[in-house]
Order: structure tokens, then C-alpha cells, then sequence
């Protein structure tokens, strides 16, 4: 385990980061701190439990957000935004263990998932004991931090009961998918970019910057997560059309269901109530000819155009430069 | 909702409180922040789901403690100890409404569970919730309060995966049985003591005297309800032998299995790996004729007396004396 880089104290040079190193720094925190809890014996039954689906990878988007946020916002220390970082992702860990319960997926980063493997008992514990780690590590920071930690929380869990309440509802409008996956994912991204800047000490402008360009990254990434349900190849680590399945209604099914008239949205409707693997080309098709992959991937570039304008207040800087390799990194990920 | 009583500033005059002027002042409290939290967008659709279930009574033991703790030692200001103590419900509620899930518990408190009218989906949901509001108002202490909330999370989820890997395991130890209850239940009644003591800036001899209070008090409140899942009433708010089907191994059955012998115990093995409701009679009998309910009621006196002896360098006062009753009516309770 390397020691962490932390810039000198009175200057304001930093050695250049790049995505891969940072994402190593991130790493090599989650790995010491899950030896760390392994000595514990409060800690070791519920440790041993989740410490495969905490080191077994992850692109740790949410974790290289804070601290490049925080390096963009101008803090020094990068130990000091390593809370918050190991935080978000061990928040997001948890909501993953708990979804694959309910959503009762057998695969998760190419992987069985926790629940399936040690069942939905075991899943739930280790849910929440992740979720209490990810709070630990919050709770270091001020009250502002902290609160937007809880209002993350608040709105994932309320983005969730939104999404059930539209299970299989083919009148889902894209206001009904926007207020969902703002709760579930685009406000967690930006109350990591707000957080940083908090614990930078960055002025009102640099947070609300940072929490813009959060949000509109969330909205990317998760529309670039819908898509890939879709369209994705092997590489999503799990089965492609897992989100038609469980009858969540994404952005292009929405698209679809209101540009296709006739015979052709008859089609779709049945494909949708009627699902099984085998209709997958079937819907890949009708989703094509509706225009609905160009319109979502349309909306992703909105999104990461947005996400970048809101970085412009931000000084030049290698930090910055990195934000903006991150936005077009979630953009054009294939997993 | 009346207002919180604070004590007048410049005086350790305190107006005498009773348990049932304590547990208004939770329900006041509760019902507080559940109308604040319906007011936020963000939380609205979360709240509505749990918000039954934080109203629908329960004991309020841990608040209780929380609160009365602090003021025994010397916290002047009630409205202080509020979010610990609203903290140490959330959490504890949670859990339960976890805990429901996976045991498939289907009646709580009288009242069917939240996973039986709502789904396995929104209970793990709802009590993802009821963690993060639970963690919010911990988080508003200093670290070392933090630290202990956590360290109960972390003892919660590795007594519950303890208790799990003791499921149907005739060959459980008391010792076993102890690191269960220690984790899922005494640590954390621990944990409430130790912290109001912190919040009440006490000093350490204070903390370890409230510590230990609330350790034999958890263990005392474990066995009772442990006992009463055998020889309870109605009033108990659950089918009676829940544990029994669930194949945990309480301390009364510990007991018997360790002290019958010949065909008694085979009768009694019998009956816990073929049980049914028809058998509840057959099992009590059988704990009846070992001694077991006897024996856990003298470790339920010795875990009073102990608790109550960890008072003893705290200064006399009438929340003492209320730390006492409670004590002793959670000794005699029948639900």
C-alpha cells in the first residue's frame, strides 16, 4: 500500500493526478480500511461479509469525484476529502447490495451478487452495515457536509419508491424518469462535488459549480447506464435487459412509447408487458426505428456539455482538466 | 405538541420528570420531525412510508435511557439529548423493520409488518431511511459519539450474522448466545448510556457507570424478550414461538438442552427441529421441567441488580431514581 500524496503545506503546487492514480489512492484507502475494521471484532462477522463486494473493483466515479472536486476547488489535502470519498462510495455500495435484493439480480460487476450467494438475510445486514461505515466516515466533516449526505440518502430512497410506483407503467412521462434518477443518482454525484468544495473551504460559487456539474454528470452517467441495459455488451456485467425485466421505465422506452403510433407501438406495448430474452432484438429494433437510442444519447450530451459549463467558474487546473476527462469518460463508457 | 421542557440556564433545578412525561416528550418529538420532514420534497415520499410506523407506539426504551441518562449525568438541557435519543429509536426501528424482512416476521406491535403490506422492496427501503435519519441527528455530536453510534451499527450487523450462523444449532453455547445479545441488543442500549453521558459533558467515571447501566439493562431486555416469545400473552404483539420457528436459540432453550438428559432431551430435540404451533405446549413443558425459565429469570435479576449497582457513582437524583424504575419495569414487562 502506497502512502497517500498529500501536497506540501504553503504551496499550492500539486503533483498532477491522473484518473488512474487517484483511483489507485482510492483503492488502496478502501483496502486499508477494510484490514483496518478486520482487526476489530465489533466489526470482523460484518467485515468479513462485505469485504469481497468493496475491493472487487467498481469504476469508484462517485469517490474520484470528491477528490478531484476538492483539488478543482482548490483544498490542498488530499487525506482531508478521503472521508468523504470512501463515504459516497460506500453509501452507493450499499444502496447496490440492497437494489440486487429486491431487484433479485444474480449478477453484479460480473460477479453473483451478495444476496444470492448468502442470502437475502445476510444481504440486508450487509447493507446496512455498509451503510453505517459510509456515515462513520461523513460524520467526520461539518454540519452542511452532513446534511447533504442525509439528503442524498433521503432522495435515493424516495427515487427508489418513485421508480417502483411507475413499475410497468407505460405512461411514465420523462419528467416521472428525471425525478427519479435525480433522486437515485444525478443529487448523490452532486452532493459529492458540493461536499468537496465545502471541505475545500471554496467559496458559495466553486460548491454550487461543483453540485451543478455533479448533477449533470449523474443525469450522463445513469441515462448512459439505462442505454447500456439495452444496448450494452457483455462487458455491463450483467445480464443486457435486466432494467425491461424488472419493467423500469427508462428514458428510451419512454421516447419510444410516445414517438411510435400505429401497429408499431402496439408492437412495442406487447414486447414490454410480454418481455423475455428472446423479444430483446425485437425491442433493440423497435427502439431504433422510434429514434429513441439517438435521442437519449443526444440527452447524455446535453447532459455532459451542461455538466462542463457549470466547471467554467473553476481556475484552470490539472484538477479541472480531470473533471472534465471523468464527464466524457462516463459518456462514452461501455461498461 | 407541547413544548420541550428546558431547564432554566444557571440551575440544576430540574422540574421532576416521570417515565411517562419522558416518552410524551419522545412521541412529541417524533411526531415533530415527521411533519418537518413531510414538508421536504426530497423526503415526502420516504417519510409517508415510515411515518405509521415511527407514530405506532413502541416502548422507547432507548430514547428513554438517552435522555434520562443525560440528565443523571448532569445534563441541564433536555432539548440536548433529543437527537441522540430520536437517533437510537431510528436506528433501532431500522432494524426491525429489517429484521421483519428476512425473518418474514408478519405482525409487529399488534400490527402487520411494513414488508407485508408494502413488499420486501419498500421495507428494505423504508429502513435504509430510517438509518440515514437516524445517522443525521447522531451526526450532529462530536466524533466520540459518532464513533460509539457506529460502533452499535457495526455490533447490530455482526450479532444478527452471529445469530445467523446459530440458526437450528442445538450444540449453542451461553457464550454464544451472549456475543448475540451483546451486539444486537446490550452494546447498543451501552452505546445510549455512554453517549449521554458525553452529551451531558460527564466525566469518564460517569460514562463508564452509564455504560454499564445500559449494557446489563440491554442484556436484561434481551432474556425478557426472549422469554416471552415462550411464555408471553397476546399482549405481546406477535405469534408467540416466533423464535422457535425461526430456529434461534435462546437462552431458555440453551438451558434445557444443556441440563435434560436421556428421553426428555431427545423429546426436546425433537420438538425444536420438528416444531410447530400445535407443540408450543410440549416445549414449554419440557422448559418448564429443566428449570430453564427459572434460571433465565434469576439472569434477568442478576442482570437488573447489575445494572442498577453501575449506578451507584452517579449522585442521587430523581433521575436516578427514574433510571431505576426503568430498569425494573423492563425486568417485569409483559410486552
Amino acid at each position: 500500500m502506497r502512502p497517500l500524496v498529500i501536497a506540501p503545506m504553503g504551496t499550492m503546487t500539486l503533483e498532477p493526478l491522473s484518473i488512474d492514480s487517484v483511483k489507485d489512492l482510492i483503492e488502496d484507502s478502501i483496502e486499508e480500511m477494510v484490514l483496518e475494521k478486520m482487526q476489530s471484532p465489533v466489526d470482523r462477522p460484518a467485515m468479513s461479509l462485505v469485504k469481497e463486494i468493496l475491493m472487487s473493483g467498481g469504476k469508484r466515479y462517485r469517490p474520484m469525484l470528491a477528490i478531484i472536486g476538492y483539488q478543482a476547488a482548490g483544498g490542498r489535502e488530499i487525506q482531508k476529502a478521503m472521508d468523504i470519498a470512501l463515504s459516497a462510495e460506500l453509501v452507493h455500495t450499499a444502496t447496490l447490495v440492497h437494489d440486487d435484493v429486491y431487484d433479485q439480480s444474480k449478477m453484479r460487476r460480473g460477479k453473483p451478487t451478495l444476496h444470492s450467494t448468502h442470502g437475502i438475510s445476510h444481504a440486508i445486514i450487509a447493507g446496512d452495515y455498509l451503510f453505517s461505515l459510509g456515515f462513520e466516515l461523513g460524520a467526520k466533516y461539518n454540519d452542511r457536509v452532513v446534511e447533504r449526505i442525509r439528503d442524498s440518502c433521503a432522495g435515493i430512497a424516495s427515487g427508489e419508491i418513485l421508480q417502483f410506483r411507475h413499475i410497468n407503467d407505460l405512461s411514465t412521462s420523462p419528467e416521472d424518469y428525471y425525478s427519479i434518477i435525480d433522486g437515485k443518482t444525478a443529487r448523490p454525484f452532486a452532493a459529492g462535488g458540493a461536499c468537496a468544495a465545502i471541505i475545500a473551504e471554496a467559496s458559495k460559487e466553486f460548491e454550487s459549480a461543483l453540485w451543478g456539474y455533479g448533477l449533470e454528470m449523474g443525469r450522463a452517467f445513469q441515462l448512459v447506464d439505462d442505454i447500456l441495459d439495452l444496448q450494452g455488451g457483455d462487458s455491463i456485467g450483467k445480464p443486457r435487459g435486466t432494467d425491461v425485466h424488472e419493467g423500469k421505465m427508462t428514458l428510451p422506452i419512454i421516447y419510444a412509447l410516445t414517438m411510435l403510433h400505429g401497429s408499431d407501438r402496439d408492437h412495442l406495448r406487447d414486447v414490454l408487458t410480454n418481455f423475455s430474452d428472446e423479444r430483446m432484438q425485437e425491442l433493440g429494433d423497435l427502439l431504433e426505428v422510434s429514434g429513441a437510442f439517438d435521442y437519449a444519447r443526444t440527452l447524455v450530451s446535453n447532459h455532459v456539455e451542461r455538466s462542463l459549463s457549470h466547471l467554467s467558474p473553476l481556475p484552470d487546473s490539472a484538477s479541472k482538466t480531470l473533471l472534465s476527462e471523468i464527464v466524457m469518460l462516463s459518456e462514452s463508457r461501455t461498461s
